[in-house]
């Protein structure tokens, strides 16, 4: 990489359109996400992201950063510190961002039993980072984020998943879209909602299953039916009242794996 | 409650003492915890805690806050919103914080069953807080943080658990008595490690079992050794290649619980 002068200007107009990048609304209007650390940046270059532009900043490396960014693809330019600060979204940046066209994600054809994530209404993007994240651990198929909730590609939801959202398929569709998609491939519907009277550990949740979260205050997206509802037992001597969504995704998700696993082994789930 | 004159001065001498309050060092000092919000005060007075200074910012009262607050105990004081932001450990505070005597936490005689979570070298609160929240969950017997990691009752940890560490025993111990008290009780000491050849679900998770996470970087404390080592699986083609150590604490207390209740519905766990 041969790096220009370094920039200082806090006006420099790159350092002003990063800055700009921040809001989703740009980002849209440019099609482009920003990439924000080596660990995030590294998975997104493996995935085959096109990372076209990188932003260093030596000073600020951690080691990670250091080794990866001789190495990152697209134009490289240096930003002193007080311009790198400036447009890092971190507390505690490790010097590299990069700017990267919008990963063209879409759900492959399940090849036989698959689970997927469907979101509905989460506007957290720590949540939902987390979900693909879990999601990505149990191998699923993909993450499906319904209607305008957090962008899934947003720097909060990269950041939460630790980069997952590189190599797990998630995608933002229309509620009607996702509907279809899910009842044409024979998914099974499941909800998880703190009304519902069987525990998640009572249903089957192998073959091709939809785990269905964030219900709870929003209801069932309009014109589904699902094809069964569980709820994550709670003490009720307890002062909790809930789990968080994430945690609930991550419990449903390896309740799956658990009965894919028992099934697989020849016994029976549950 | 009898409201004196409004306390508007950032230098007042209380103003000054709940900025103080801040630090672990000082409420170690005055043997207090700092609470806020309605929720977590709430909970807190539910628990029997003795909540003995309240201080509130009508101005800044959610709806749950302004129905909680006629009803505190101890000596209240209203203070301004400016002193209030002043004070507040939030972004967005909602009117209310008391300051308490430190719970005399201690871990009951286990009555049969039981499952404890040992937490070793956790030091994020916001971790530890979310396992105290899924502990009090699964009706869990307590939570252990060894040695000096995260404080219990530190204002992250308060918040992260939404109030649950006063309903859950949270003690924090040094190595050699946690190990004592578990032996004497006859635990069983399973530690989550990402080395482990058996994932989670394959080993018996019920009679007395103690949850030990947060082993990944620090290893066994010191003169421990577990009675079996589990892994939560990830899948190797993914690109995460870890959880956060509150999922994986939610997953362990979980698989605990459903195999708890198979066993009671007369079935065999795994």
């Amino acid at each position: 990489m041969v790096l220009p002068d370094v920039i200082t200007s806090l006006h420099n107009p790159q350092v002003k359109r990063l800055v700009r990048l921040r809001a989703r609304r740009d980002r849209e209007h440019d099609h482009v996400i920003v990439i924000e650390g080596a660990r995030e940046l590294s998975r997104a270059v493996q995935a085959g992201v096109d990372v076209h532009e990188v932003y260093v900043c030596p000073a600020l490396y951690s080691p990670e950063a250091a080794q990866l960014a001789p190495g990152l693809p697209g134009r490289v330019a240096e930003l002193s510190r007080p311009a790198f600060e400036k447009v890092s979204m971190r507390d505690h940046p490790d010097g590299v961002i990069g700017v990267a066209a919008v990963p063209d994600m879409t759900l492959l054809e399940p090849p036989g039993d698959a689970v997927v994530v469907v979101l509905h209404g989460l506007e957290k993007p720590g949540n939902v980072g987390a979900i693909v994240r879990t999601a990505d651990a149990v191998a699923a198929a993909g993450v499906i984020v319904l209607g305008r909730g957090a962008d899934p590609f947003g720097p909060n939801v990269i950041r939460a998943s630790q980069g997952s959202v590189f190599t797990v398929p998630v995608v933002a569709w229309p509620e009607a879209a996702a509907l279809a998609w899910l009842r044409g491939r024979d998914f099974r519907l499941v909800a998880c909602t703190p009304d519902a009277s069987r525990p998640y550990w009572d249903v089957p949740l192998t073959g091709r299953v939809a785990l269905l979260l964030g219900t709870e205050h929003q209801g069932l997206p309009a014109g589904w039916r699902t094809d069964g509802a569980v709820r994550i037992p709670m003490n009720p001597a307890g002062g909790a009242d809930s789990l968080n969504v994430a945690t609930a995704a991550a419990l449903m998700l390896y309740e799956s794996a658990r009965q894919r696993h028992v099934h697989a082994a020849g016994g029976t789930p549950a």
